[in-house]
């Protein structure tokens, strides 16, 4: 007999890494342990078929228990939830909870894949038979029940994280009238604001009532009336409470394994914890920022999948090293795409990490094609070295390429300057002939290379109270349909002309639509002995928060 | 006053370098040499001018020479053809070709981007009226004006590379009856004849008569009937010549530039040519090969967009190299991509490098949200160490994110093992959470790590010949719609109860539908004592050309 492993947890991390150990070994006994009904579902998948943008439940089942036992041989319990860990004998013990019946089992290994839970807090009302929290599939066919039951009118979703995203624009097609409640300043925490910002508008303009900056006081009336921090109330036929996930860490904390600050398991490099027997992996660990090597907590399938297969190599003799995750993520939002990758400037500025920051707007495609879209990328990199520290992309389109790119290039190692040879498809429909990627790594190395000084969206006001200089070079015409205010208008294409109309004797800080402009205007004002600053992604970046 | 610098083409390298010279030097004597009326426009949307997908023929002219003049401060004369260098003393002739005045000007630097023609063979009839090249607006006018006037019903494009596909496509929409004659086995000479296949049987479906392996032998009846190598006659009250383009070298030939076997100027690794006050760039030079370091000619934007770069650096004392061309290109054929990086198996061959395959067919996204689609990929790569030599991907969404991201795989020098760890932005709209790059890694990989053997499309008729054991693992219903004629059936689900049917002293060549199932039987066999072979990319890559 081949060595015995328990998996806890039969989703994302625990079922492929099931599925990989068989893979690797005919004789492994292999039992799956899920407390649930469901196995190997596909959990991204649960807003859209609330919304009924996916119309077939059972596409949801990626794999079912007897399909996963016949092509894997393996033992696979669901409704068995695992309770407890000797790790001195290595025994586990596990409850059917549909009968009760306990019973222990041995293993050789023990892998914990037992994923997040959405956090409740101890708020007044919350138990209130309309309020959902959404993880799995009895969750899904919860809110989906109560919507086809009750056809309720609103809704309130607590919380602007992805999820929260993802379920107001579900709740929304399916004709509600939505409201997204946030304490913080913004939505989708790993944007920085002005990215966020751009989703914001979008949301607002499909029809989403927007409440940022303000969190949950209570819920009232059987969860019909919410009352916000502010004081505000809000009516609420159905409420989705998201506001992020804790790991389900209750088996490894009273079996004593180490866990990170946030709850998270604490593991090795070959995702082993602090006891060699028994490994984890998903959103149940706290993994190391790839980028900035902190520990982190990012609860998302790719690195549940990868560590998946990590963990199944390392019992069977094989270690690859885990190198840390990089936190790459996207969300739709109604026409609308947000990714990233890497470090934001939040992040960044926590750790004390100095940092150049470029926003530019290019259009997805060639724009004499017909659908191209204007894409806004942030990208976050080192000053003297061009090192990337991470990208933002919000767009219709192509959005998700472009971070796709990015993130594969902070793999490689490449920096700012590489970003330009990135040799890249290029035909109308699909790019230009520098693709919005290439022309990123081009306005990066600039700073790099100190052909260009930038001052940043969040830095002008301070700018206009100390009286600093404003030039916007777009055309009068652009200038008179909004600018910032104080602004001086020359249009670039006049600029040699009027030089003596500006100041020598102060910084000249530079405006137009996006940044190009204003860089063809700071190179020439630098090289006629004006000291200049562009300001970077121009009015367009500018005025997401400035309306 | 500062450097003089003459430019001779006015397109993709050559105004591209003009506006960068300009933003690192505003004292610089710039002149524009270009023939044509035109500077600064969009090539890459002739076509799709012609079919009525740009419907403003004004888009398509990205930059003006007025525009350009004065954004730009420089001299700019179109209209104006260089007939002849004189190296010795840095001067150039000129001739207007409106009024055929010629003079002469001298230059510190001279800079060729003078771009290449299309080939027009020495064939009977190809000076018909209704024969038509495409590289230009004044080409695409009379296309367009040709259409609009006579109203052909049929039209022949001789060449299926992509600017022959453009044109069948947007001929098609245009409500003409189209044939594409190509000389070679193939069209898109830059994929392997198994992934054109996927193009050819899409243009087939969309009405398009594709003839392969049938060059043009006359062209008869002022233009109105094409006659083939082969004999057949096709009607043609519209001939599109698209077999190629060649290298517009007269004025380097003239002076004595060194060129190479296939006309393109040779140039240094920062674009100089023999003569080191004279750089060339964009369709008109040799490249090097990224991957395998040969000599190359890739007529594509990119190269003259980055190149233009390098010239204008280099000569205002900063060198960049370029360090060869990758050939990373795209194509869109209807609802279909086709995108490229790197080499190709043809390639690899002719050259005796040793390399692997590998196909899948992954979903563009996750299989239970609406809209997914399979991606054809290939990918080729070295047994031994895992480098990437090169990818194909076609499908009608997402090949050309694919095609990126392997493309700055191998800029950042990584491996197929690399692949699987690229941590990429997955939610159900846009990808899985293995994404297909991913995928690509983990079966190249097996292959790397000796985790399984494969046998390529091409090499199943053989075994058949030879009377090799074929074993197909898909269902049954499977099986009956369609399969490797002479293969033997068991289903995956039933294999390990059934191994006694399997020989013991045979090769068994795997197959499924596309790979996966093939690879899950080869473990249970090979762990089992057999020996195995799994078709990569199964039963779908094999029935492309095997219909
Ligand atoms: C609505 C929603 C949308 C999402 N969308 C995306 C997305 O678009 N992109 C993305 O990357 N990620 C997304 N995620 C996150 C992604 O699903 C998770 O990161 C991933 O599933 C984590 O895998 P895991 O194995 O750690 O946990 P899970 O997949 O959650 O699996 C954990 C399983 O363990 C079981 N379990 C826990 N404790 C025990 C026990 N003691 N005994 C037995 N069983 C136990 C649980 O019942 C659960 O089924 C989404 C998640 C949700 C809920
Ligand atoms: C129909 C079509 C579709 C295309 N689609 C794509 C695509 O989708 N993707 C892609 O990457 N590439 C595409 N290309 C190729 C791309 O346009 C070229 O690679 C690129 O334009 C090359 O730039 P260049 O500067 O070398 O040459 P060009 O842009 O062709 O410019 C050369 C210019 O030099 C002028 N010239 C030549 N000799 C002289 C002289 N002696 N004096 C004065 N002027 C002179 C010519 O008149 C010409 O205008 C396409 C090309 C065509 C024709
Ligand atoms: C129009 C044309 C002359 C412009 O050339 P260009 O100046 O190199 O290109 P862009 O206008 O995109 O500007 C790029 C420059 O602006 C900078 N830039 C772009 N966006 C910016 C932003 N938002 N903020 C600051 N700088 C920006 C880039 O850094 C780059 O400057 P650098 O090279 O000095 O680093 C040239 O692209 C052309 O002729 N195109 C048509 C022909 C052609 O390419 N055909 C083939 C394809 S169809
Ligand atoms: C269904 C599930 C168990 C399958 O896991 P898996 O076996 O790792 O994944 P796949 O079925 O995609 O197979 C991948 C394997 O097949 C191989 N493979 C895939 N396509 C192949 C092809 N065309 N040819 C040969 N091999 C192929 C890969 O190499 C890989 O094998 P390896 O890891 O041994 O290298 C798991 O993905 C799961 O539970 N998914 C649902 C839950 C989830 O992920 N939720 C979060 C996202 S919604």
């Amino acid at each position: 007999m081949g060595k015995k492993i328990i998996i806890v947890g039969g989703v994302a991390g625990g079922a492929t890494t099931a599925a990989k150990l068989r893979r690797l070994d005919e004789n492994a006994e292999i039992i799956m342990f899920e407390r649930g009904e469901f196995i190997s579902f596909a959990n991204c998948g649960l807003p859209y078929y609330i919304g009924e943008v996916i119309k077939e439940r059972s596409k949801l089942l990626v794999q079912t228990v007897e399909g996963m036992k016949q092509r894997y041989n393996m033992d696979i319990r669901n409704f068995t939830e695992v309770t407890s860990i000797d790790r001195e004998q290595k025994i586990i013990t596990a409850r059917n909870v549909q009968t009760g019946q306990e019973y222990s089992e041995t293993y050789d290994f023990l892998i914990l894949s037992t994923g997040a839970k959405p956090i409740v807090p101890p708020i007044e009302g919350l138990q209130s038979s309309n309020v959902f929290t959404l993880r799995n599939i009895p969750d899904m066919d919860k809110i989906k029940g109560f919507v086809e039951e009750k056809s309720p009118q609103t809704a309130v979703v607590i919380g602007g994280g992805f999820i929260g995203l993802e379920m107001a624009e579900n709740l929304k097609e399916a004709g509600l009238s939505v409201t997204i409640a946030e304490k913080s300043p913004q939505v989708m925490g790993p944007l920085d604001p002005e990215m966020a910002g751009i989703v914001q508008n979008h949301l607002v303009e499909k029809g989403i009532n927007l409440v940022l900056n303000n969190g949950i006081e209570k819920v009232y009336q059987n969860g019909q009336l919410v009352v916000l921090e502010s004081g505000e109330m809000l009516e609420s036929d159905l409420i989705i409470l998201a506001i992020g996930v804790a790991p389900e860490n209750n088996l490894a904390k009273a079996a004593g394994l180490e866990l990170g600050d946030r709850g998270g398991m604490k593991v090795n490099e070959y995702l082993q914890t602090s006891d060699p027997s028994i490994y984890a992996l998903g959103d149940a660990i706290e993994v190391k920022d790839y980028v900035n090597g902190t520990p982190a907590m990012v609860p998302l399938a790719w690195p549940a999948n990868r560590q998946a297969h990590i963990v199944a190599h390392s019992i069977n003799g094989r270690d690859i090293k885990y190198p840390g995750t990089m936190g790459t993520s996207i969300v739709k939002i109604f026409d609308l795409t947000a990714a990233l990758t890497g470090n934001n400037e939040k992040t960044l500025r926590r750790l004390s990490v100095p940092f150049e920051a470029v926003h530019i707007h290019p259009l997805s495609h060639a724009g004499y094609y017909p659908g191209a879209s204007q894409i806004a990328i942030k990208l976050l990199f080192d000053k003297e070295t061009g090192k990337i520290f991470g990208a933002q992309a919000v767009g219709e389109d192509g959005a998700d390429k472009r971070i796709d790119v990015i993130a594969t290039a902070i793999k490689g190692g490449l920096t700012v300057h590489d970003l330009q040879e990135l040799e890249l498809a290029y035909a109308p429909p699909f790019s230009s002939a520098k693709d919005p990627v290439n022309m990123a790594g081009y306005v990066a190395s600039n700073i790099v290379d100190g052909m260009i000084e930038t001052v940043q969206w969040d830095e002008i006001d301070d700018i206009k109270k100390k009286g600093g200089y404003l030039l916007d070079v777009r055309t009068v015409k652009e200038f008179e349909n909004g600018h910032i205010e104080g602004a001086i208008n020359i249009d670039l294409d006049q600029l040699r002309e009027r030089l003596a109309e500006i100041p020598q004797d102060k910084t000249i800080h530079i405006n137009c639509q996006v940044g190009l402009r204003g860089y063809l205007a700071s190179r020439i004002l630098q090289q006629n002995g004006f000291k200049v600053k562009n300001l970077t992604g121009g009015y367009k970046t500018y005025s997401i928060l400035n309306k």
